[in-house]
Parts: C-alpha cells; sequence; structure tokens
C-alpha cells in the first residue's frame, strides 16, 4: 500500500519500524506523512490518557508507575513523553526509569518528543506518534507533558482522558490553577500526598469539581497518590478505566469528532503561520517597516497593521479571503 | 494630538487614564492601539523586569516584595502581572497582597492582565500595558509571568531583564528547568530556601550558570530568597541593578532592537492567524475537508495539506508570496 511499507511493518506490530515512523513525523519528512496516512484508518481503539501539571509535581513519576500498572493488567501499554523544554529532558528521565523497572521486558513502548516550534508544533508530533502507537496495537497509551495553558488544550485535543497533577504546597496558587485547569481535567490527582496541605488539597478540588460537572454529567474524581512509593496507582488506574467507561457510554465517537476539529485548528494554525508568515517575514516591505519599529519610528502595533494592509490573501474558488479591515 | 486624550493625560502621570488604556488595549479596540502610538515614542527609559517560574514558586509573593524594595529605594513602581489561567487569578491575589501593604500610598501602580488567546495575545496586551507604564513614568516596571515554553519566549522580548524562580523541590525536574529556562535567564532565584536541598539547587544553577555565560560576559548570578519573610529580597534587588548597569555598558540600543524585534514577530504571528486563519476556517473548502477528517477518511495532516493547496497569498507589490509546495 505504502511506498516504503513502514505503515504495514508498524500495523503488524513492528516497534522498530513504530520508532522510525515516530522520527520521519517529528522531523517533518514527507515520508513520515505519507506512511502515516496508511495507519490512519486503524487508529481510535486506544484510550489515549493525558497526564499533565507544572513541573515539580511528579509527572514521569506518575506516569512510569501508571504504565506498568497498566501493564501488569495485561493491557498493551504505550507512552509518549513531550519535553516542556529541550531533547533529553523529561522524556529521557521517564525512559531512563521505566527502563530500570524493565519496562521493554514487559512491553511497554516508551518514547519521548522533542518539543518543536510553537503549540502546534507539540500537538503535530505528539499526535503523529499517538497515530503510530495505535496502529502498533497499544489498548492504552499515556501522553505525558508538561502543563500550561495552550499546552494543555493541546494536550486535551489529543488525548480521551486528561489527568492533571497538582501537589499540596501551590498555596494561592492553587485557585488559579483551579480555575485554568479543571476546564480540561476529566481527574484530577493530588500527588506528594505525604506534605502538609494534602487533605485540604483533595477537599478543595473535590468541592471545586462538584459544583461544575463537565458536559453529560462527569464529576472529575480527585485522587491523592505519593507516586514515589507507588501509592495510589490502582485507585487512579481505577479512575481512568471509570471515565473510559464513562466516555463509552456518553458517545465517544462525538468526544472524538470534537476532539479532532481542535487538533485540525492547531495544525492549521502551524502550517498557516509556517508558510504564510514565512512569506510576510522574509519580504521586503516588512523588513523596512520592521527596521522602523526597531528606531522607535513607529509603535509594534502599527508596524503589523501596516504590513496586514499590503497583503492579500484567496481561497480558491472563494474569492478574497480577506479584504482589508 | 491624540484624539481622546488619554495618550497625553497618561504622559502628565494620570494613572487613572493609564488604567483606561490599558483597558482599551486588552479589548482590542482602534482607540486602544491609535493612543499607544502617541506613546511609544517616550517609551524605552524604564528597566522592564520579567519574573517567571513554575506555579507554586513563589511568585506574586516575590513580586509584590521587590515592588516595595524597589519603591523604597524612592524609584517609581509599576507591576504587570499576566495571569497564566483567568481573570481574577495571580493579578488579582499580587493585587490584594500590595493594598494590604499599603502599595498604592507608595505610588505602585498594579495592574493584572487576563491572558488573552495564544502566545501572541499575552505578549500583544502586556506589551502595550508596559508602554503605558513607561508613559506614565515609571522607571522600574516588573511584569509577572507564570513560566512555561513560549510564554517566557514572549516575556523576554518584553524585559530586559528576566529573573526566575526555581524552589529546592523540584528534583529531577530542576535539569530540564535549567536546560530550557537558562536560555533566557538573567537572575536566577532559588526561592523557599528554607527548604530541604536550597543549598544544593543553589550550587547546581550556580555551576550551571558559569559554565555558559551569555552573550556579552553576563554570568547569570543565583540568589537564594525566602520571598514569605522577606529575605534575599535586597540582594535580588541588587543583583537586578546589577544587570541593568550591565546592559547599559553592554548596549542597550543593540538589545533593545533584538527584542523588538522578536516582539514584532509575535505580534505578526498572531495577527497572520486571526486574519487568514479565521478565513480558512470560515471557508465551505475547509468545512468539507474537515469533515472529512473527523469521518477518519483522511488523516489531519492531509486535511491541513489539502486547504493550503488551495489557498494562495499576496504582499503588494512582491508577487506571489508563496506558492505551493
Amino acid at each position: 500500500m505504502t511506498e516504503s511499507g513502514l505503515a504495514e511493518r508498524v500495523l503488524k506490530g513492528d516497534e522498530r519500524s513504530a520508532g522510525r515512523l515516530i522520527s520521519l513525523i517529528e522531523e517533518g519528512t514527507e515520508e513520515g506523512y505519507r506512511e502515516l496516512r496508511g495507519l490512519f484508518p486503524f487508529t481510535g481503539k486506544a484510550q489515549v490518557v493525558g497526564i499533565t501539571g507544572p513541573p515539580g509535581a511528579g509527572k514521569s513519576t506518575l506516569t512510569g508507575g501508571l504504565a506498568l500498572a497498566f501493564s501488569k493488567q495485561g493491557k498493551k501499554v504505550g507512552v509518549v513523553a513531550c519535553d516542556p523544554t529541550s531533547a533529553g529532558g523529561t522524556g529521557a528521565l521517564l525512559g531512563d526509569r521505566l527502563r530500570m523497572k524493565n519496562a521493554e521486558k514487559r512491553g511497554i513502548f516508551i518514547r519521548s518528543m522533542a518539543h518543536r516550534g510553537f503549540h502546534g508544533g507539540v500537538a503535530r508530533a505528539a499526535a503523529g506518534a499517538v497515530y503510530v502507537l495505535e496502529g502498533l496495537g497499544k489498548e492504552t497509551i499515556l501522553v505525558e507533558s508538561v502543563g500550561a495553558g495552550q499546552a494543555e488544550k493541546g494536550l486535551s485535543s489529543l488525548c480521551d482522558t486528561v489527568v492533571i497533577l497538582y501537589t499540596p504546597d501551590y498555596g494561592d496558587e492553587i485557585q488559579l490553577l483551579k480555575a485554568g485547569l479543571m476546564e480540561i481535567g476529566d481527574i484530577l490527582v493530588v500527588n506528594k500526598g505525604d506534605l502538609p496541605g494534602a487533605a485540604e488539597a483533595v477537599g478543595e478540588l473535590s468541592r471545586a469539581a462538584g459544583s461544575r460537572p463537565a458536559a453529560g454529567g462527569w464529576t472529575a474524581p480527585v485522587v491523592a497518590t505519593r507516586a514515589d512509593r507507588g501509592e495510589g496507582l490502582a485507585a487512579l488506574a481505577e479512575a481512568i478505566e471509570g471515565h473510559w467507561r464513562f466516555i463509552t457510554r456518553a458517545g465517544l465517537e462525538e468526544r472524538r469528532r470534537a476532539k479532532i476539529a481542535s487538533l485540525l485548528a492547531s495544525l492549521l494554525r502551524e502550517e498557516v503561520w509556517r508558510r504564510f508568515g514565512g512569506a510576510v517575514e522574509g519580504s521586503a516591505a516588512w523588513a523596512r517597516i520592521a527596521g522602523e519599529a526597531m528606531d522607535r519610528r513607529i509603535d509594534p502595533y502599527s508596524a503589523v497593521e501596516a504590513i496586514m494592509g499590503k497583503t492579500s490573501f484567496f481561497i480558491e474558488g472563494e474569492g478574497p479571503g480577506e479584504k482589508r479591515a
């Protein structure tokens, strides 16, 4: 079917081909996307679980523990770790930890992604990796990602279930974490449950979750863990399975269509910028206007307005897509 | 000069007009940007200091303490707090804290921003607020922002000096924080210096900073603080002034030109998306293609490729900006 046969080999369960294909997608090669096309119709069977939270919350340790817990239940597990900063960060750490626990012998496939470009870049590569792991036949796919604003929304568009980690020591900031993160969190975890304030944090999050159930009537459960000792992981795994039963009953297909729409929007955003933004930035007109702004002869907003006034854009068969404001 | 006279009133030091103008900029109104044009030539005199770090690191407390410390030295201080999640978060907390300390009597102008849209949105509104505070005659402007990937790069393009907060309890993740954050950090702070591991964290960060001095020979100093008790704030204020002396000597103008260029790029990115992305998303062609992707008849990457193949884009006087790949 496909030219290099990578997709076929992935569908037969060849992990080395899976790794190779993910690399091709990360590098943004034609071949990567072409092979992915062959895989896409076979995706959509796994439960994709996002695990997010701020640095220091213990995401790597918890993800590793969960991967082992699901694997011990007989599930085929894949892990995609999205580094927040640079290659060799979390993903590598997570990989190291799992390797120490003989994760590979258990058939857990682990892949760490470099964080590429803007938000769209993360979604792009991570989505590709998830599709490859689905093609490989993984049943539970854990996607670990640092939690922060848009990155989380990207994660939400990739995952069936989003788990958000807190620790008890956020103090006042737990208020705003609650507000922002709870919008996308299907399950809330208070990790480092031995720290002072853990019970209060669980209580506070539970009350907040109870007061705003998500569409369809799901109320995010709050689970206390000590991931470093494996405590609470069984309860968390059970909560994740509970959410899967819920969304399967409540209309998985509809939910996934909405998530694909959201992923499409972020891929489109990235591509629009890459092509048109690159063209604008490379133009002689922009060089002149930007120079004036750097001299403080024109403010940055007026500079952007000035260059946008010189651009036009068309969609085939639909006439001008945008006229000057 | 300007139609509503807001810019003039800001230049005369009217704080109420400053607040009003920042609101107009946040709302993205024509009037806001028009008035900002009148202010821009008067900007560039203050030291703009960014304060960033993950949730829980104690940014609000530290920013409040620093604002008071600079104010007690007789400096005119402004604070821009960029909420990571929603209006009423950190900024409001910070405002509450400072108000308790009679910050307003000391002439500290505090403004909290709602986090709008993607990364570009943050830069857009926060940059506007900084320009307004400069117009108001503030000499030291503190910009507090949650630390995460691109948000930090946006902060770096706004600020002369970037202070990054760590806490001793990041564990392994300090490794990747170091890698990612140190690229933009001019001063590193280990807050919560009473927690175990503080001395080790200071040592580790100092070694890392020493091994990669920034362009021009600046080595980021590492300062230990307990912001909740005000400990270490005098040393931090001194480090911030030391950095100002350094960049003033090393070529402030060149540094600021580079930062304006980076701000321009993020404003341009946002605007390109808003206009062209919006046009693509609203097109009949995209509705059809996106529908196929939601049915899993076409993969998301091919869907984006398909719609991009139907678009074209021109810059006045420069011919086609982008041909089909």
